[in-house]
């Protein structure tokens, strides 16, 4: 960055230059899909997943080649307000669950043929206490966003985004009713399965730091950088590079959302390319995601994080590529089309 | 059958020997689930979907080894009274499109590597017009039913049924008229598309059906074989055969649950083994499920039959198993678990 700028500053400066969808290659796989041995419209979100993936592939024949979860984890200061059911120390046990291949999300990227990253920020130093100051400094945020941004260069064309962090949900919780308003009981949720005395913490956690904070979240940045989670942040960068690389995104649950809302808190446009993949049994998720604008793929009750919701709606962008790129036409097989009435 | 029987005895003598699921082998997969590096809990309807595998298949390890989409094809007599938007020609081209691997279900097969067969019920000898008199005769709609139960025999752990067939969705409003009542207008939609003048058509062709054959609705199979069509028998056949067999079953859209329905009619406990695959855009589906008291699994729109929104729910089953078979433990895994309150 330059070094007269604030660090924020060049992340700002990426919006104005977001790419926008592709109309000629989502036009292309409309009028391809016309022609495919089926009734038009009958394959419902599948044609639509696939005309998504065009225009923001600016591909005419979109691909599913290079799969990727990218999962960022993080510790969080407020941990020490207990408002987990598990133990601080899960977030790194779990990294190592992820590399030694014995998680949920390794088997969801293993059933559908998904790359799998873990990005592990900082774990042994927890973000501050976001009930007793802020979460990081501007120049540590940045970091992370541009982290976040550089960790999926590569080549990848289709990118799920999940998180691995106990705490998490309060941190999401703290920045939804910064950035949406409400009371901090409308966003907080049981997360992991928190009792009700850990629930209260948590109620009690977000209020503190929105009072504590309350004079400094106009800027959707400062909502992060206050109130957020490396994770987090991490996040944002990564939605951010997949747009600037015309990446279409799968959105996970509750926590990886937070970081979607920044960003559409900066700019309403910014989530155009991503899709939410499900809506969790996190109680505020359905809520975020209007708030999103966005209607989840799936629907089954999860709350695991990891990236899982999201891999498993990639399994069925696999399936609605497939059936727009080799389905035979009506034409190539000699099926007798629509009857007018 | 024995030769002083009517053909229809055979079949009622089933439901009797249905067995049931395993308890024992359900709750050695929920105990495996609860150790599983994860919240309890938060795979939803994962979770479930592993638990349903193991009662049906009677494994406390499931498979899905041998997945099978059986897709059942014929003609209906109906369709000279106008209701589909598509000719009945249809029908057997789409077969040809089948096994030359053209169609949307050939892909979905492919993506999650789901086998396919196609059975094919005597295209050239439509059913007879449910407008003017009986589809089938008791003789041809019990050895419709045998064809379907002998269908699926052989190594399959995991069944998806679909269906081909012009003129199919009125056949099975009329079955949904018949056993749930109501008038036409609640259960006929616009299956592949009916215009205006072609979707009034197929409610005065359910209509016309139901005042006909209305001194004969009290027997579900007397359902059947008047309104029925030959791939909604074979699919009423093969979901039983499954039960026997011990073949957990995922049900597609409206024309198989059609089948289902008759059914569940005659016993409501011959469904216990079967998954609603998902929820399809034909406006009377979602009161067909909850009629048959099935949450489905999906809700993407879809309404192109073939089996392809069974087949795309097989792809999240592949994933939930993975999850139960795959995942490490908390002790293999040395991660801490939940902190009490």
């Amino acid at each position: 960055m330059p070094a007269s700028g604030l660090p924020f500053d060049d992340i700002r400066a990426l919006f104005p230059l977001m790419p926008e969808g592709s109309k000629q290659a989502e036009a292309a796989v409309r009028a391809r899909q016309a022609q495919l041995t089926k009734p038009e419209g009958s394959l419902g979100r599948l044609d639509d997943l696939a005309a998504f993936l065009a225009s923001w592939q600016d591909k005419a024949r979109p691909t599913i080649d290079q799969p990727l979860v990218a999962v960022f984890a993080g510790n969080h200061g407020v941990t020490a307000k207990g408002v987990s059911a598990y133990p601080a120390s899960v977030t790194r046990a779990m990294l190592e669950n992820f590399s030694a291949g014995g998680a949920a999300i390794n088997q969801i990227c293993a059933t559908y043929g998904i790359g799998l990253k873990v990005f592990e920020l900082a774990l042994d130093i927890p973000t501050g206490d976001i009930t007793e100051g802020a979460a990081m400094d501007e120049a540590a945020c940045a970091a992370t966003i541009a982290f976040g941004m550089e960790a999926i260069a590569g080549d990848v064309d289709l990118l799920c985004l999940g998180e691995m962090g106990i705490g998490n949900t309060t941190v999401a919780a703290a920045i939804y009713t910064a950035l949406y308003g409400g009371s901090a009981a409308d966003w907080v949720g049981r997360g992991t399965g928190a009792s009700d005395p850990v629930f209260e913490r948590k109620i009690a956690a977000v209020e503190t730091a929105i009072a504590l904070h309350r004079d400094h979240l106009n800027d959707p940045l400062e909502v992060l950088r206050r109130l957020g989670g490396r994770e987090i942040a991490a996040i944002a960068g990564a939605i951010l590079a997949a747009r600037m690389q015309r990446v279409p995104v799968i959105l996970d649950g509750f926590v990886v959302c937070a970081a979607a809302a920044v960003l559409q808190a900066l700019d309403p446009t910014a989530l155009d390319h991503c899709i939410a993949g499900h809506v969790s049994a996190e109680q505020a998720h359905r809520a975020v995601l209007k708030r999103l604008g966005k209607e989840p793929l799936l629907d089954l009750g999860m709350r695991l994080g990891e990236g899982t919701g999201a891999a498993l709606a990639l399994g069925i962008f696999k399936a609605a590529l497939a059936c727009t790129r080799d389905m035979a036409t009506f034409a190539e097989a000699g099926v007798a089309g629509k009857i007018e009435a």
